[in-house]
């Protein structure tokens, strides 16, 4: 079976899996940490040599302030446990904001050795590509995506990485992100085995 | 029903079709023409105020000289035909080049008032957003995206205007682009009308 090298995720629907079990809406981040580091096992496991994962955008940010707290910091314990598991890791995101978690500052550089795992977090679409001004997108260490798998239904890209996704095979699982099962992944890459890729050729 | 402002259309399928039918790959080409005419008079009836359309891309050319040929001279037919019929023609693509067909060089300016049709012709998308080192990307006459609309089966936008497309929902019709019938836009239309679009806040 053809996998990919690359695969985007944009774990979504926190909120509204939260907000379906009566809790708050920033209640459901905290759901969401356990299923991300089950899925880069996974990818681990499977041989995937890179992926990237949407933490969060400088449009998030502009929620209520219970809901910032809660998916900073659900990002910060990602990122700490899958760089304490082993792997590759940079962080892609405006770090010149207070937004920006400060724990995260140190990956702003690539650290550690493995798969890569690209970590988008306080990112931006519009920051990204306005690093062409000086010369290159600001997410240029991020490699072409094959494909990206979107959970919550969404059947969008929301600003991920628009130059790296231009060629890539959206998958998307109408499930919630906090209800991630690994036959997802096994779906989406027996799915993308079966697609023809010609990147415009 | 809440209508989309603008939507893509990536009329893919084409080559497919025409295997299908015994014919060469380059046949197909010209049986989209009809479907597109269709397809714009629907838009233009339901009161949409911008299209933008695949015509061919700079990855497209490197395809043999019988195909670039008839997806060339179908793109001359269909942007002359809407023009005729009333439209604000822009076509957006790299002039200068050969691949880029004359007839088409005074729609590099909007022509014409009515509907505003984007028109992707030699179009790249490092071309487009090579424009950013000069200021802006080179299609940034036209507007943000809320749809695009792909035929042909493929769940991805191969390159297909990527910043106009960050928020864009994506409506994929598995049928090739020469069987467009009407209600592939107005099931489109109707799932649109059903998505929560929140532009990441």
């Amino acid at each position: 079976m053809a996998l990919p090298t690359h695969i985007g995720f944009i774990p979504d629907g926190n909120r509204r899996w939260a907000v379906n079990r009566g809790m708050g809406k920033q209640d459901g981040y905290a759901f969401g940490i356990e299923p991300g580091l089950q899925l880069y096992e996974q990818c681990k496991a499977y041989g995937i040599q890179e992926v990237s994962v949407y933490g969060f955008t400088q449009d998030n940010v502009k929620r209520p302030a219970e809901q910032k707290h809660a998916f900073s910091q659900a990002c910060v314990h990602f990122a700490q446990e899958v760089m304490r598991r082993g792997c590759a890791l940079l962080v892609v995101g405006d770090e010149d904001s207070e937004q920006f978690p400060a724990e995260l500052r140190p990956f702003r550089q690539r650290q550690g050795s493995g798969i890569k795992v690209n970590f988008l977090v306080n990112y931006g679409w519009k920051w990204d590509l306005a690093g062409m001004r000086q010369g290159d997108i600001r997410s240029s260490d991020v490699s072409r995506l094959d494909m990206v798998v979107r959970w919550g239904g969404g059947r969008r890209l929301s600003g991920f990485l628009p130059v790296q996704s231009v060629y890539a095979d959206i998958y998307v699982v109408d499930d919630y992100w906090p209800d991630f099962k690994p036959e997802h992944l096994d779906q989406a890459l027996e799915w993308f085995s079966r697609q023809d890729r010609t990147l415009g050729g």
